[in-house]
């Protein structure tokens, strides 16, 4: 049986027809909703040669024994964000299905090659994203999720153990991931660069690093009527000089930068604002990038904060590490594309993928994109076309080939 | 007896430990602790021979008769807003008092003389505000007012019947005030002018015309980590363009321009957001120059949603005619300031005050402004130097002399 890309699409909807609504996808992680996902997967999988198993974690692995234990891993995720796409981490998973029955009918391969299902990928019930892979990987600390709850004070142990998993076990998830000789994921893009390339195919460069930082500044409430312009200390208008600094900062660098979220004091049409908070996000592929936007951006905002008379408070939130994948794996990944489609475009991913966690842990790593429609995702509207859905399969499939032949040639 | 400015402090400490507490003044209008400050002044008043009565709509009236019944009319208002100061409104009414006792003891008059305190100047508890003058001026239109009611659900005819009053009845407040041969108030700036230039008085040109705008621009919501810069239609980024192009144009036009509040849409960290809505606050002495500040920020809305490729949407919401004060009063206030307190720097008022609606219905007009300690009003904060509270009652005082001299001499 050839590789039939036209299933995955069939299967797809399939899945979404089991799991989904009329407000989208809604296969969050531990619930019934994603375990009937998972019991369909299962069905599917039993057709195969492989060998079904999950993890201590809850991430399921498929084995398709090869001729050395050497394996190169296809991941994906079948869990969803309530109200989400029909696309996101399905597609991943299911068209690593088909690669799967390809590899099988063909016989037994060179090498292992696992299929695995990773564990709450979207993080959307309790808040921790990555969880299964990062459980595999060893990053995920179990003190910092032990109080974790759901919006109806669900306590993650519990929700677990709902589903036969122990929190204490979790670390027992680890090894098949570190041991792995290549990880492979095909992803929506969730962004709009390939569209406007009109290419349906893009090779990913890694994960953005990432530094989040809560900016206030502080100035003078004052009665918008009574108080001249050069005796204002407007919070509000320095928030507004380093938001649009922001965007140059990361233009010039390389990167993005977004304030996403502002918040003024005492926030009435009649007075100047006294207080301003602002959320900076920016992200760079590469942390000697992103260092120099963030320092840019602390520099614009003391400068701002002394030009305008105002005060400063500077608070790092949150930050990640950029993550490079692997330059072989990205080479492979382009000839596969490239035999595919024709045009390879390369691009960094701006949202986080289990891919980064086999990365991090040493994993020769790589991902395909295939694009989205209006860059849209977590949403129902999330979309891509048929075509380029076939062609994502046929990528990974060729891919997968490309992999398992460099697994023997690399040391 | 002479002029005693002190007793003017002394009478306004006395009427805030009546009638506040610990988080400020509390005489909101047609309250049983306004009613109490009104029965306060009224005591003061039967020890003058003065004949008092309200009007239809609440305004108390001292007339001091004089030699012709032509009229200077004293205004000030002895209702605060909650948690108010001790000095807005009560210092017009109680310095007014003062000047009244020396007029009456240096024997009868050449005019009348009234002193009126307004019924209801803030509009704190109905959202109404110059309730009483505009009543008197004939600007208040009945049915606007009719269905309001406070924030316990009371209605304002409930509320006024409780003080004797008849919604129905309101015009009948009208002739004293549209007969005036001249209107004189004293307020604290509620400003930073006087503070900046070491002044305690200044004379008031008139009040400032407003137009306020609420202006949404509308781009595309999208990922921050996903989303390149170069195709982004950040709705925050264009708002806080406006914001900074308003204060230039403020700056440029001679008026003020402030944003005060800013919402956007979706309002998370890691979306950029989709839309975004301000509200601008205008205000310029001359209608000429606030047409010209609003034109040039709706130009510039406009421009910026072009360059930035989001939709915009401008909607006035409410707009304030200016007022200009009366240039001969204007000439006598500078002069009375300048021989109490050397030099008589003029500038606008922000804040409407019931002068205003005097000014409107074609009564010589003019105001003084005493110094306000860091600009703050509408706070138990609200505070002057007693040394420039007693030079404002003495520029008062002396304003009123010539201004009885200037009726005589005016046709």
């Amino acid at each position: 049986m050839p590789l039939d890309p036209g299933r995955t699409v069939s299967e797809l909807r399939e899945l979404h027809e089991l799991t989904g609504d009329e407000h989208g996808a809604q296969r969050v992680a531990f619930t019934d909703t994603w375990a009937r996902a998972r019991e369909w997967m299962r069905e599917k999988l039993e057709a195969l040669p492989v060998e079904v198993e999950d993890d201590a974690a809850g991430n399921r692995w498929a084995t398709l024994e090869g001729a050395s234990d050497r394996a190169v891993l296809i991941g994906g995720h079948i869990d969803s964000v309530p109200n989400g796409g029909w696309l996101d981490g399905a597609l991943d998973l299911i068209a690593g299905l088909e690669v799967l029955r390809r590899v099988a009918e063909d016989g037994r391969p060179a090498h292992t090659l696992r299929l695995v299902d990773w564990a709450d990928e979207e993080g959307a019930r309790f808040g921790r994203s990555l969880f299964g892979s990062s459980a595999a990987s060893g990053t995920l600390d179990i003190e910092e999720v032990r109080g974790l709850s759901d919006a109806a004070g669900v306590a993650l142990p519990d929700a677990l153990a709902e589903h036969g998993l122990e929190l204490d076990r979790l670390a027992e998830a680890r090894g098949r991931l570190a041991g792995a000789a290549a990880y492979l994921e095909l992803h929506i893009e969730q962004g709009p660069v390939l569209e406007r390339l009109e290419l349906p195919l893009g090779v990913v460069l890694g994960t953005f690093g990432l530094e989040r930082t809560r900016v206030s500044f502080t100035g003078q409430s004052a009665h918008a009527g009574s108080t001249p312009m050069d005796v204002r200390r407007d919070a509000l208008a320095a928030a507004a000089r380093l938001t649009l600094d922001l965007r140059e900062i990361a233009k010039q660098g390389g990167g993005v930068g977004t304030v996403g979220t502002i918040a003024v004091q005492p926030g009435i049409v009649t007075a100047v604002p006294g207080a301003c908070e602002i959320v900076l996000d920016q992200r760079h592929l590469e942390a000697d990038g992103l260092a120099v936007m963030v320092a840019e951006a602390r520099e614009a905002a003391q400068r701002i904060a002394g030009e305008e008379g105002v005060a400063l408070d500077w608070q790092p939130i949150w930050a990640i590490e950029p993550i490079h994948f692997h330059p072989g794996l990205i080479e492979l990944a382009e000839d596969a594309v490239r035999e595919i489609a024709g045009e390879a475009p390369t691009l960094p991913s701006g949202p986080l993928h289990d891919a980064a966690e086999a990365a991090r842990v040493g994993v020769p790593t790589v991902m395909l994109f295939v694009q989205s429609l209006r860059g849209l995702s977590h949403a129902k509207e999330e979309d891509t076309l048929q075509e380029h859905l076939e062609l994502a399969v046929e990528a990974l499939d060729r891919l997968t080939t490309k992999t398992l032949a460099w697994v023997g040639g690399s040391p």
